[in-house]
């Protein structure tokens, strides 16, 4: 079997392949959402990927926290892997901040969307940034 | 500092100290709830930890996954740091259900409770699974 995207997540903005992940932006400018998605078929847990590819995982989920971090100046990151609707597995990113309109609940509870004035730009500046990795 | 756990978290039931976390429970029956709290003073984020730390925090979120996995053979399992309120880092690791009262949506927007009719057997049980492991 090859990797493919759920259709869910291929809706997602495509920033940029690391040696695992697929990694994701949600058109969504209230918060820096991204998604990683690991490139191999028929996993829906982070329990489900080998020991060699979950270490894998929290080197990318590292790199992508700190990004957030140092480029956004969030007051919190949001981590998790739910999949209750979309059982490919892939990990929400989220830098969260105080005067977000979701704060202090989660963003799957808050229905407000607001589409980036330029998502080819904010892809593109996300793209150049985590390009440094890996 | 020393190693104390915020009052929120103080409230769950105790489980057991595995060599980084301590893993406590909700009491609620609905969907075993499951925390791992890292013993070290003043981290907020997975980001804040050292290389060594996450990796071993990667095992033992594997080994409770793997457990709640093979003890509750639940639908999905939901795995998350989120620490909007309460800001000590704790992970999430919750075993779902398509009949649970939350399903397909997170737990954190279902109000529902449901207490176990024993805690303290629940904890026990629990409790012996997980001292197979480290």
């Amino acid at each position: 079997m090859t990797f493919e995207l759920h259709p869910n997540l291929a809706k997602k903005a495509f920033i940029i392949d690391w040696p695992l992940c697929r990694v994701l932006l949600e058109d969504n400018s209230h918060y820096p959402w991204l998604f990683l998605v690991p490139r191999r078929p028929s996993i829906s847990r982070i329990m489900d990927l080998n020991k060699l590819d979950q270490i894998q995982l929290l080197e990318e989920l590292d790199a992508l926290q700190k990004t957030l971090w140092d480029s956004y100046h969030p007051d919190q990151l949001n981590v998790a892997a739910i999949g209750n609707k979309t059982p490919q597995l892939h990990i929400h990113v989220i830098a969260r901040f105080q005067q977000d309109p979701a704060w202090p609940e989660t963003v799957w509870s808050c229905s407000e969307r607001s589409p980036y004035a330029s998502l080819t730009s904010t892809v593109e500046e996300l793209r150049k940034r985590l390009s440094h990795f890996f």
